[in-house]
């Protein structure tokens, strides 16, 4: 049996802000994405969520304050807490949260993505 | 605003099996563990547990086969199959799982660690 070789799922995708579901634990999701620009402001108002840096780095920006994370650093973001997601070079990031959660939460709009297994 | 820092975190403790939960997402934690030897053969009758490795490399048996995972690859264990996490050299390990589980599941014994948030 083989593991999920985070890198080499990160390589069999090219496009900005779209989440690869890569593994399931009960109704939570692993999902694998990769940003770059900036990303819609939102929250969820059901749900924390995970942001694990892999390569790159990601600034979190909140309406009070900010958090920058580099490889091997994560963040939670709380439910309901406003947040948008920036990076200025391309950046892989790996999200932890409930399978049902939607990208784009309460803002909705073009960047918002279907759940998509990789 | 400061990142968890996974490096960081894991300089902060050397016993092994014991897991530290560093961050929690709803009901969730993510847990760091270092490993060295063999632990309990166990099974979590209620949830599923997902192994990231960070470093080193773990080998997880099952009854009927095992996995090898190395730094960047991950499994996740489905809820009520026995697993026994093996490693010869000192391995670290990020886990998800629900803040609840206990790390020797239905084994119990000597191994059973508390809840340590760190």
């Amino acid at each position: 049996m083989r593991g999920i070789n985070i890198s080499e799922k990160l390589a069999q995708f090219s496009e900005h802000w779209s989440p690869k579901t890569v593994a399931t634990i009960n109704d939570y999701d692993v999902r694998l994405v990769k940003v770059q620009g900036e990303f819609v402001r939102h929250n969820h108002a059901d749900t924390d969520e995970l942001f694990l840096v892999i390569d790159g780095q990601l600034t979190i920006r909140f309406d009070d304050g900010e958090v920058t994370l580099g490889p091997g650093e994560l963040h939670v973001v709380p439910r309901g807490v406003y947040h948008q997601p920036i990076s200025e070079g391309e950046t892989s990031i790996l999200l932890f949260e409930p399978s049902v959660t939607v990208n784009t939460g309460d803002a909705g709009g073009e960047l918002t993505a279907e759940r998509t297994p990789l």
